[in-house]
């Protein structure tokens, strides 16, 4: 991966914008004057640094590369000795993907608008996906369970969360975003509930 | 719960085009002129029957009502005598919700891109936590899992699966909507990890 260009604030000003913009009324419902306009520049800018309004768009999408995931992906390199680590670097990853997902919060309800499953996500469960398989191999996870279906499930959930953080605040009080005691309890509960399950194991018939 | 209204071709052709048209571009990126061309109808029947392009929006909206999920909300309604029951019983609304949200999902992808969590689907939630809370009171489902957590991981998973069916098509050729035979798989092996967990009871440390 390339280091990061360095950007004009101009340049940074209008992708901040743009952001905010798409992910409020979509790609259709923002004018290049508008994203000018709240970007503080004048209307040439966008044609100077993205070419068009498409342009920007795509340049939006670009910078949700495998850089925003660099945490959970570090968490799963590596070669798990015990069920024990298996459960705690899942944690771990699970917590750095929400961390993730909330920093860049306004590209994800960007990207949800426009039905857009950005590489990058594809990236990451590829990789969770591996590393299930891997310790499924091991023994830490029962055979018979597809780590895909694993993958999903975590993702679905992790993005959804961020994306409804708003109603869901305005619904129950709970604040994902502001609330890191919340956070961790949310996290705790779906990792438990992903991990045994809802029937408990001296239930089962 | 009131029955439907009957209503002319015209007005029936404008919610339909107009749905399409909203899910595909939002609400800000589809104009009155697009909607009538679609629906085939003059410009002035949007004012005619919903007042304006605001009003056709929430009758749309309006139109997922908890009818959407009557069979569903059916499947729940009822006191449960045993384990084994229950999980039929959850395994059945799982699978219902899923076709009706299938069935539905031109207005699921319309109110995801405006990041609207509609009331009907709150309201199905809200008896599925309560269906959760009692089974749990029974001993069904463990003790400590938060009934909302569960509920909220199914519908996340549920919901998201029928948005991005296409791009999974795409990607993976599953074909959620056209193939029974995947659904059910898909269906299944989801409901095994909420029930049971990634991690073998005889392995829990």
């Amino acid at each position: 991966m390339s280091a990061a260009q360095p950007q004009s604030p101009t340049k940074d000003r209008l992708l901040q914008s743009a952001t905010k913009l798409f992910s409020e009324k979509g790609f259709e419902g923002v004018s290049v004057r508008q994203i000018c306009k709240d970007a503080d520049t004048s209307m040439n800018m966008i044609h100077h640094y993205f070419g068009s309004k498409e342009g920007l768009f795509d340049a939006i999408l670009a910078s949700f590369t495998d850089k925003v995931f660099a945490t959970p992906l570090r968490v799963l390199d590596q070669d798990v000795q015990s069920k024990a680590e298996f459960v705690t670097r899942l944690e771990v990853f699970f917590e750095e993907t929400l961390t993730a997902l909330i920093e860049q919060r306004h590209l994800v309800h960007m990207m949800a608008r426009h039905t857009i499953a950005p590489t990058a996500m594809a990236s990451l469960m590829g990789n969770l996906v591996s590393y299930l398989a891997t310790c499924q191999a091991k023994g830490y996870i029962r055979a018979g369970i597809d780590p895909s279906m694993i993958s999903g499930f975590m993702m679905d959930r992790l993005a959804n969360q961020v994306l409804y953080a708003a109603q869901i605040k305005r619904d129950t009080q709970f604040d994902l975003i502001n609330d890191p005691d919340y956070r961790a309890r949310w996290t705790r509960s779906n990792l438990e509930l992903i991990l045994y399950g809802m029937v408990s194991p001296d239930l089962t018939a």
